[in-house]
């Protein structure tokens, strides 16, 4: 029986991020944005959330979830380029919620 | 057998942003992002992406780390003020990432 | 013996944005903004944003000159694609400032 | 004999905000602004960007005007506290638009 969470979900994409670092920057979409270096991430940040507020304008459901999609994306990268993961923003959402523990247990259990 | 759903950290804080929807516009932050309308939720979005941008230039780990927390949390108030969810932007991440399957399959042992 | 201002200096650009229109959208940079509606213009605004935050995180003066400037100049597309001019725009700065009377006398001059 | 300096909106309003550098910082906005430092007249230009975005897709011209307002507001307050000046954003305008000469010639006659 399959116990996949969000978090496991996401902490498999931080290890697909963290391989892609050893690659050459012309292999993947991911590795010419650690070439480009942390200025070409943020600017894909902050035109992902300018993109995201317009699909929210527009109303448009499908374009709302893809922008955020990109958004987040985009984040993660950030975050895998400063060795940091989606388990440190995961934990830190779970305290402002009052849920701690399950971000913790879910890497234990990994 | 596990609940899964009980393990989920995103699934849990789209129930938790959920249920704020019926609750007055002073009982809570949340809260009072919804009674502010789309307006309020996408001006902190633009806010918390320029944060975020700040806190790398920084270079400051648990600053980037709390910016990219607040970039979700007011996204994830976003989907949900939209009728959709975390599960939604996971499982685009999954396909673009071609993890497809994970997530539908987290849900269906939900 | 020449009387140009700031205003007289933004009003003709504000010409030349304006007869852009008519262009076709490969013959400049400006026809193209215009051709990918108002999106692409808002995107330019929202990628400028973030790379004048850049700049000025960098401290490095050339490069803040050189995105505000890009900023602007992508307002200045905003305000003639809605038929607007930067003539509105600096009669409300002259407004908030209490400097009334100077963008209009300018206008008279014209 | 006309004195130009006293005609030019931008250059005025770059003397108001230079000035108020001096000033404590409960004194004025401004003087609050630079008082927070460079941060929170970044944020501010992130949050006037998202803003704009918002009012052009509102189709609302007057809020389209009133949001550019504020993002030229901030940029210039920006400048300022730089040292730089609006006359550094207009001679690179001028330079791309091929006007050059236009704001030299403007500040000789001062």
């Amino acid at each position: 029986m399959s116990d996949l969470s969000s978090q496991d979900l996401l902490a498999k994409l931080d290890e697909v991020l963290q391989a892609r670092k050893q690659e050459s920057a012309d292999s993947s979409y991911v590795a010419s944005l650690y070439a480009g270096g942390i200025d070409k991430i943020l600017k894909k940040i902050g035109e992902e959330a300018a993109e995201t507020i317009m699909a929210a304008k527009d109303g448009n459901p499908e374009q709302i979830v893809y922008e955020i999609t990109d958004l987040w994306f985009h984040s993660l990268v950030l975050l895998a380029q400063q060795n940091l993961s989606s388990a440190d923003v995961l934990q830190e959402l779970e305290r402002r919620f009052g849920l701690s523990g399950l971000v913790e247990k879910a890497q234990r259990t990994n």
